[in-house]
């Protein structure tokens, strides 16, 4: 993958942000951080996998959750600093139990919800778990 | 919008990303950093602002191509270190001419060009003009 990497820009931290997209829906699911390594696992195996900058290692996506993102094409910009993901989205994208993260909107000047659970945390991940954005 | 600010993480430098999709057809046309200011204005005036980091200033979406970004609604995702901007972009949101700025794909292990170009760059900004993807 010479080619891909000679075209991406990382940041100082070696990452470089990644926008999750439903390829069939559309909708955008998520944003997250992938380095070098975390690319080349996401291209072989075709199942996405970030670097969650929180725990310092790569994250699997979905392997607490189940919730896993196969991989149906990857994308860079014009600039080669920000990667754009088609995936398939198993269950739900959001640690929160919501098909995106982004189900919070400013609407008439105040910030509201305009997306509802599709599942608790529990039943994405047992009792008595909490867990962030970048451990699903 | 005290609760809008209260709810989101800026980086080191006081910035936060910003995906624009464009709110009908669901096409993700580009990434780049908002700072308050420009979030600020862009909520007051209804045209998307950035900041842009490499000339450290306000970058008025379209303001040196015409291409501009009318806002229709801002998310932000469950963690509150990302927005999601729903906008109507007005022609292309690519300063290379093209739709969208996510125009290459990894496709059989190569990077390929998958969107051609709607307008040439002397079509957008006149002649001999060299700009970075944070200047149109």
């Amino acid at each position: 993958m010479t080619d891909l990497f000679d075209s991406l820009e990382f940041n100082d931290d070696g990452l470089i942000p990644a926008i999750a997209q439903a390829y069939d829906t559309g909708e955008v699911l998520m944003m997250a951080w992938m380095n070098r390594e975390s690319i080349t696992e996401t291209l072989k195996t075709g199942q996405v996998c970030y670097y969650s900058r929180s725990r310092g290692k790569l994250w699997r996506k979905g392997e607490s959750s189940g919730q896993t993102q196969r991989l149906v094409e990857l994308r860079i910009d014009c600039d080669g600093d920000t990667i754009l993901l088609q995936v398939e989205q198993t269950g739900v994208a959001c640690h929160t139990g919501r098909r995106s993260c982004f189900f919070r909107a400013v609407q008439d000047g105040a910030l509201i919800q305009i997306m509802a659970p599709s599942f608790t945390s529990e039943e994405l991940y047992g009792p008595s778990t909490k867990l962030s954005g970048e451990e699903t």
